[in-house]
């Protein structure tokens, strides 16, 4: 007996769509902003790209949001066999990399092959930071943290002894794909400061 | 003082930003394919528009996927204020629709007024379910809960005693939308009786 290409196809990407389920199980470490539990990766990806359609006006103009849109909703697949990274801890950035990207390697592969590779290119281009689409999704995953933190008298900060500097640097990767969300995300900072929820 | 445009407008799409996190504490009935917990519908919401994504090339020629991802981001912010509703209770199906007209014109309310529009037009779309793209989305919308019970030995279909005959009438709306996975979900349907994990 043949299998009917179309079949399999169907197949394959109802293999992948049971797989990347898992991705609500990924727990990050920020909190709701109402502060009741931690986040998972699926919400957060629905969260950013959301984000993407309503900020999508401080983006520099002929930015394809739709495509930011896509890239969002894929970029932290990777997760369901690598986990979450936290990004202030250098040495577990340093070693996710390639776990990451056997990651990309095993769930996209499990799509049709020119399917797999429409998402691995969406996933590689937000990875890169080249494009003003990669570098806005990019200024958008780490806008919500911080606008999260915010409003949790700090959030994560306290409690992973994050200080002011530290974000600020990871703010310049916001102006980088959003001067404007940048500079808001710097007053927020501030602010935060300000009320002796983040240390100088 | 005056308040500059721009600074109006961003705080109103802070403001949304911040009002959505609550869809991540809305419960729905059905579980996590893993069988774990039940899931939450922001990352319902990340999950349908990943199918828009790979289960496209399901959709009548033509259709506007991204306009479906769109649609399907933003189809159940309403569930803030009105919660979600169990699709096989007749009783709260007519009573939920006058809730959610109400949660929309606050939930939507919230943007600048051209955004909280283009927002409202995809959720009043979805609803009327007269659009390819809004039968495809709603095809989608109804195709994951089946996946996910047909996944966990019936999942919410013996829990609430769902019969077959109401799950193969939910089962048009996929059809309509979709073709071939209607026909791939009664199949699902099919099985789950065979297996005896949906009676008829």
């Amino acid at each position: 007996m043949t299998i009917a290409p179309e079949e399999d196809r169907l197949n394959a990407q109802i293999a992948f769509a049971i797989e990347i389920d898992k991705l609500k199980r990924i727990i990050r470490r920020n909190h709701l902003i109402d502060g009741s539990r931690r986040e998972n990766t699926a919400e957060h990806s629905w969260y950013v790209g959301m984000l993407a359609m309503v900020l999508g006006e401080h983006a520099p103009p002929g930015t394809d949001l739709q495509r930011v849109v896509a890239m969002l909703l894929v970029h932290d697949l990777v997760e369901i066999d690598a986990g979450d990274t936290f990004i202030y801890d250098p040495v577990e950035v340093a070693r996710q990399a390639d776990a990451e990207r056997a990651a990309a390697d095993r769930i996209f592969g499990l799509l049709p092959a020119e399917q797999g590779a429409w998402l691995r290119e969406l996933w590689d281009e937000f990875e890169a930071r080249q494009t003003p689409e990669a570098q806005f999704a990019k200024a958008l995953d780490r806008f919500a943290p911080i606008l999260a933190n915010h409003h949790t008298e700090g959030g994560t900060w306290p409690l992973f002894k994050v200080t002011a500097a530290q974000v600020r640097e990871k703010v310049r990767i916001i102006e980088e794909g959003s001067p404007s969300l940048g500079a808001y995300a710097l007053e927020l900072v501030d602010l935060s400061v300000a009320r002796g929820h983040l240390s100088e």
